[in-house]
């Protein structure tokens, strides 16, 4: 089956979807998407994406008729005509298309685009052996609990961890402090207490960093959400990162520093598998 | 005659224009843009534009076969089409369509996309009047001397602005440095002399401010680029905006507290009079 895209109340073979080029999102970055996944053909976690996009639309102040059924409608839709065994799922939602100006249009209706690829997952020798991370300044705006689509800063420091031979960039304060990765929320493990940067407006909140943080507490993981230092990152016994699509992944070298033994940890490991055991 | 838009080497009616939605302009805000317009039916600065369109392509290190000679032409072609008395052109280049992954795509061809439409100029009110400004947070990236589509938080800016009765927003620094409006460079205008902020890494290279400062070197009006506070601002004889459509326009009331006499000033007068005999 091919991937598939649904824009604006119509399906089309991806390679025919097209928006118009005076597209708020195309011309201004002016708009917000959700990335989710299938498992075994079920949407995963799907209430609390449509929760967190409904935040997005708020957050940058679109206007718009979506309800939470609706979306999960199509999206149920656009994955059933795709009929891959696992689904990955953007949906992207822009201020719509009109003549370019800076401020909000007028009666403009906003752009609905989803699409349907085949899921791509981490190969089992990224599982086993675990990944390599880069450090990068946090060049971003103030507004990174907001899943915009601007995501230039995103995109450079992926490209510097690809060119470096790593999978992920951690976005690093000049102070120290460590906030997230390019795509992923990031953990460290240090004397059997796990820890991650608390919500705040250089975090998104990521539904798998929820999920595995209230696993963790749920199964006596001594779990904390705080400051995070690049120091106490380089020394911890154990780092991993969650996301939609990585679910929970070892890091087992920073900036080719090894992270502890230089081989996936025992409390990322099973948080993995209490996270399989959730959403698998 | 109708407004018109090149993509990728072919000339369409602008609303049947697209780019895929897979385009990483859309998806991800990895491009640049350029606005220019034309005077009497010839474009203006176009040297000077192409050479900051080339650094706005190394700057986010997107590969392209694109010369400046090349580019011109599509331009002077798609100004001829389009046949308006004075022409908007606005380009925009994207690391082209391809599956959505952050890192730079392989062999995926970059997406060229200029339109065309009817220049639209500040009204003879606003000329003679001034116009109003707002200050705001100044929330961007780092890296605000590129000029890039990744726009959010100018179009927040620019609505908050609009809603509050402004023309422009002005971006201010938490320690009280004034950067820049959110499509426009800012002068102020004290005791005679002329000051704007100097080029960095929180101002883009305004064409229109490059010629201004030049014009006022050349004709004896005293002018400096360096730091500028908001107390200054206030406190100043005259404050003018430049950029491509708006040439110098009088800022005449800020946060609504009155400039100066509370209407434009003979130095901003000047300046636009020495502008329109360059450009006009």
């Amino acid at each position: 089956m091919p991937a598939i895209a649904y824009v604006n109340g119509k399906f089309f073979p991806i390679e025919d979807a097209v928006v118009s080029v005076e597209d708020r999102g195309f011309q201004l970055g002016d708009g917000i998407y959700e990335v989710l996944r299938t498992y075994r053909g079920r949407l995963h976690a799907v209430e609390e994406h449509m929760r967190r996009l409904f935040r997005s639309l708020d957050a940058i102040g679109l206007k718009h008729s979506f309800t939470a059924a609706g979306l999960e409608g199509i999206i149920v839709e656009a994955v059933k005509r795709a009929g891959f065994a696992d689904s990955l799922v953007y949906l992207q939602i822009t201020r719509g298309a009109t003549k370019r100006a800076k401020e909000f249009p007028k009666d403009t209706e906003p752009t609905l685009v989803i699409t349907v690829r085949k899921l791509e997952l981490p190969s089992a020798a990224m599982r086993e052996q675990g990944v390599a991370i880069l450090t990068a300044d946090d060049i971003r705006w103030q507004r990174c609990d907001i899943k915009t689509v601007c995501l230039l800063p995103n995109v450079l420091v992926s490209q510097q961890a690809k060119a470096a031979g790593c999978f992920e960039a951690l976005f690093v304060e000049k102070d120290g402090t460590i906030n997230e990765c390019a795509s992923a929320n990031i953990f460290i493990v240090a004397a059997g207490v796990v820890a991650t940067p608390p919500l705040g407006l250089r975090i998104l909140s990521g539904i798998t960093r929820e999920e595995v943080i209230a696993l963790a507490h749920k199964n006596g993981v001594p779990m904390q959400e705080r400051r995070v230092t690049l120091d106490e990152l380089l020394a911890a016994d154990e780092v991993f990162l969650t996301g939609t699509t990585v679910e929970v992944l070892s890091i087992v070298k920073v900036n080719d520093r090894p992270v502890g033994a230089g081989k996936p940890g025992l409390v990322t490991q099973q948080l993995h598998e209490l996270f399989r055991g959730l959403a698998g």
